[in-house]
């Protein structure tokens, strides 16, 4: 007996025809998205080891879903970009993401160190006179010059983030002769300062790419991206680092642990 | 002089004309996606208070851009839904997107007590046995009864999000007979168990709505979401709630702060 046959449906209750059968339709929807999420969840932490996910039956079987529903739940990951369906093969697992540390301040390549080597494409770096915003947040002058860094940012090869970023010039200036392909800004900006990096203020955002953010993230147009504003401030308190990152969505987790307390 | 000119461009050395006007372009819509992530940082913080944002040629002057580069920056605040253009009045703000907090677990009524009322369409309410991994995570027996809760949530009557919910059947039970529809399921399990939450794990990701999520969110197709996936503690560390939580992307941001040492 599916679950939901045993559920509550607040719709549902002494519908006409017609009511009834655009219940159902909800009904099956609603399955496939419950069923879509614990599949999803399993897949983006190694629950399925051979790559592959369980036969269409084993998993009507397992989840106790109709086949038409198990159908639209793997139809929902595939439109995610997470399983392709191979003929012979069954469902094949064709997108990992890579967990993002959520309670440390960390840099791409130190959070992301176990799954490959973070490699930077700087499309743009140069002096550039404080926009309003910036130079209020960077507590530099209006007007004065910043640093500014476009970087496409790869693990093993595949495109995971665009990062546009804003440093003040006094320390900027030192990092125009950093390797910046190959180290993460945070590294840099601790060795130049000789100083820890201490707080980050951040905001992540779920945002539709834009056409042109698609193209150089080698995603489809529209695609959904996590954006996210970080303020990074060294151990004194001075900010020295203003970030805007949109990483591809089907790409990247946040993951972390929050305190009921503080 | 617009801030490019001064830029090294590392795509543009010495191209010849039909790249350097590829480049051109290239430039126009990367400068145009720095001014519209900074025009989203203020308008998304109250730094437009009157409702408008500056006419294009101020915002030129300001961010020493280009006109066409103050458009395309505009119309992609556009595309995204946070402005729009009124004849004889300009650039309008039309979305707000309300800060939910990143730093306590919190929930949805708490985190946004200041910015209006939260309301919950139940839509789904009723006990399903658990799968697999769904009892893993709560630590109840596989395919044992859990409480499962399906809720349409609204601020000020506008949706925000669409969250699946598994409960632990013996503290579920008690939840039926709740005013779920204007509480929180957090304050409600902290009344029924007496005890304070503790903990959470969670998982951030950006996904494009499927269709039927879209249409419960009345979003557009394909709209980005933010999707939180959250396994909720007791302070004595039992596990009791699990969500799979869609926001609207054009409605939420996740706001916190982060530190270099633990």
């Amino acid at each position: 007996m599916p679950p939901t046959d045993r559920i509550r449906d607040h719709a549902g209750q002494g519908a006409p025809t017609v009511a009834a059968q655009r219940t159902r339709r909800r009904l099956r929807a609603d399955q496939a998205r419950q069923l879509a999420d614990l599949l999803r969840h399993q897949l983006l932490t190694g629950g399925f080891p051979a790559g592959t996910l369980p036969h269409e039956s084993t998993l009507a079987t397992e989840y106790r879903a109709s086949r038409n529903t198990v159908r639209q739940a793997l139809d929902l990951l595939r439109a995610e970009g997470l399983v392709e369906r191979l003929p012979g093969v069954g469902t094949v697992i064709v997108a990992q993401k890579y967990p993002h540390g959520l309670d440390r301040l960390m840099g791409l390549a130190e959070t992301l160190h176990e799954h490959g080597r973070v490699t930077n494409e700087v499309r743009t770096m140069g002096p550039v006179p404080a926009p309003a915003p910036v130079a209020e947040r960077l507590r530099v002058p209006p007007g004065s010059d910043v640093l500014y860094i476009e970087r496409l940012r790869r693990l093993n090869g595949l495109p995971l983030s665009l990062d546009l970023t804003y440093v003040p010039l006094d320390i900027g200036t030192a990092l125009l002769g950093c390797d910046l392909e190959n180290t993460d800004v945070f590294r840099l900006l601790e060795s130049l300062t000789g100083q820890r990096l201490g707080h980050a203020d951040i905001t992540l955002e779920a945002v539709n790419a834009d056409a042109h953010s698609a193209a150089v993230l080698q995603a489809p147009r529209g695609a959904a991206v996590l954006m996210l504003e970080r303020l990074t401030h060294l151990a004194d308190g001075r900010p020295v680092d203003l970030e805007f990152i949109r990483f591809r969505g089907d790409r990247i987790t946040m993951s972390g642990l929050l305190h009921r307390s503080l």
